[in-house]
């Protein structure tokens, strides 16, 4: 469907909300796009590189008129948001967000939104480790999946234009329900941040780990490149994803467990069928794609 | 020193064995390269693209007369090779090998080997994820570490020797006692396979694992390269180093409990000390060096 909105106001215009901002832009969906945060340098540089067409630090007198609000921000900050804002929109204006968990957010979202308001809860599935709006490129959800998750309470109208929205910027768009969204998201992404972590701080405890890792090759490598995302948003993503994630944790150990009992064992013949099992991830339909998304 | 071999016997022209080939021949450190191994196919290759002088599959023939044996095959031949090639040997002929375990090895071999000759443990620390004689390069330890293991019973001229060759392989050699080497190594290289392997399982065996690795970007990617392995070299590895491995392992436990633990609770504090700890990584030396490299 074409979409087209004659104000949108942008809410965090970091790598996600800039991206999705540039695209809006460049593909004429957008009339004016209001960048509202707290950083004024990064709003400052937004507008310079032509990615909003105006900015405030005000949030209620940024979102007024929009049709279209996007909260590009935390996880943690969305329902204070949606609190905030709801007051100051108009009748039919569309919420949508960003963020990596789902269930707590659209649920406690449409607790409080007025009818009159409506609210599709998103996630896409791209990043780079860089952030701020310098950092936004317009591929950036190119042949990325993006995930909405509607609710029996979503409208069709405002879901059909978030999709088209998504499909604009290059996206594979699934519809998923918020607990199946949460249940992968915490295998996939929240679940190896916890092990990359583990890891680390296994390393990092331990006495004379300078010398240690200074014969670090790619073994470990691999695993320190998202210990360097944000801790902050780390934090917040686990805690309102906890249950999910504590299942995951939980199989892992699972995995750890057994195969420690193999190599306990001294039983090569098992040990051999375990590290030849996780080779079936090559024949996985991701595995050939690019490597240089974060979730 | 200046060191040159007249007649260089290297058991397993692999990655590794074909490297320190093309490295000796092109600094003029040997005269003659016998390529010794299983696949004649491998062995015709390397003499295709000038790697080794001759070749034979017969090792007993094929060290007659070398003055070094370079051991490239994997960690659990090295011993039963040294059994057969010693009695072939002529006095003062020094063995080396390249084996990512080394205590159990390197103490094997000393209490078997005759005393006219000389055994030297040593671990280069590079690789990729490619093998065969076809993927060598003259660059692969350049700027590498690479471990040499000398014991009370090892012969200092041959130290000297296999010492200086690495040093014109570019590497940056260090010595250090056989437990330092396992122990290292299984907390850069060994745990981090283990964990991998862990990982990859854990989604493997979900219901509906290949819709759920459809979404699967960065944070899941990362720990995908090390599994394509070779299962057999990681077996022999975690079987061979299992002492070390397994306290690695319980280290890495204990370390997944506490911040599962701190999720449990909701311990938002906590739990971001975890992850801010895990960035103090990127201030370690080796992290702007290339990542292309496995252990």
């Amino acid at each position: 469907m074409n979409i087209h909105f004659k104000k949108v106001a942008v809410i965090g215009v970091g790598l996600i909300g800039g991206s999705l901002s540039r695209i809006m832009k460049e593909k004429g969906l957008v009339s004016c796009i209001v960048g509202i945060g707290r950083g004024i340098e990064n709003l400052k540089a937004a507008m310079e590189i032509g990615v909003i067409d105006e900015y405030t630090s005000d949030v209620r007198k940024g979102v007024k008129g929009a049709e279209l609000v996007i909260l590009a921000t935390p996880v943690n900050s969305i329902l204070k948001l949606v609190e905030e804002i709801a007051p100051c929109l108009d009748r039919g204006a569309i919420i949508t967000d960003v963020g990596s968990v789902k269930e707590e957010i659209v649920n406690s979202v449409e607790d409080i939104l007025p009818s009159h308001l409506f609210f599709v809860g998103g996630h896409p599935i791209a990043g780079t480790e860089r952030s701020g709006a310098r950092a936004s490129f317009s591929t950036l959800f190119k042949d990325r999946n993006c995930i909405l998750t509607p609710t029996d309470r979503t409208d069709q109208g405002a879901l059909d234009k978030i999709k088209s929205l998504w499909e604009e910027a290059g996206s594979d768009v699934t519809l998923m329900d918020t607990r199946t969204h949460d249940m992968i998201l915490s295998t996939i992404s929240h679940l190896p941040h916890i092990v990359a972590y583990s890891l680390v701080n296994t390393l990092l405890n331990m006495d004379d780990f300078e010398n240690i890792l200074s014969y670090s090759a790619g073994g470990f490598k691999d695993f320190t490149r998202i210990v360097l995302s944000s801790p902050e948003m780390w934090r917040d993503i686990v805690l309102l994803n906890r249950r999910e994630v504590l299942n995951s944790i939980t199989l892992f150990q699972n995995s750890v467990e057994r195969l420690k009992g193999l190599i306990e064992a001294g039983d090569g013949e098992k040990i051999l069928d375990e590290f030849k099992k996780a080779r079936e991830i090559k024949e996985m339909s991701f595995f050939g794609k690019d490597h240089n998304q974060t979730g």
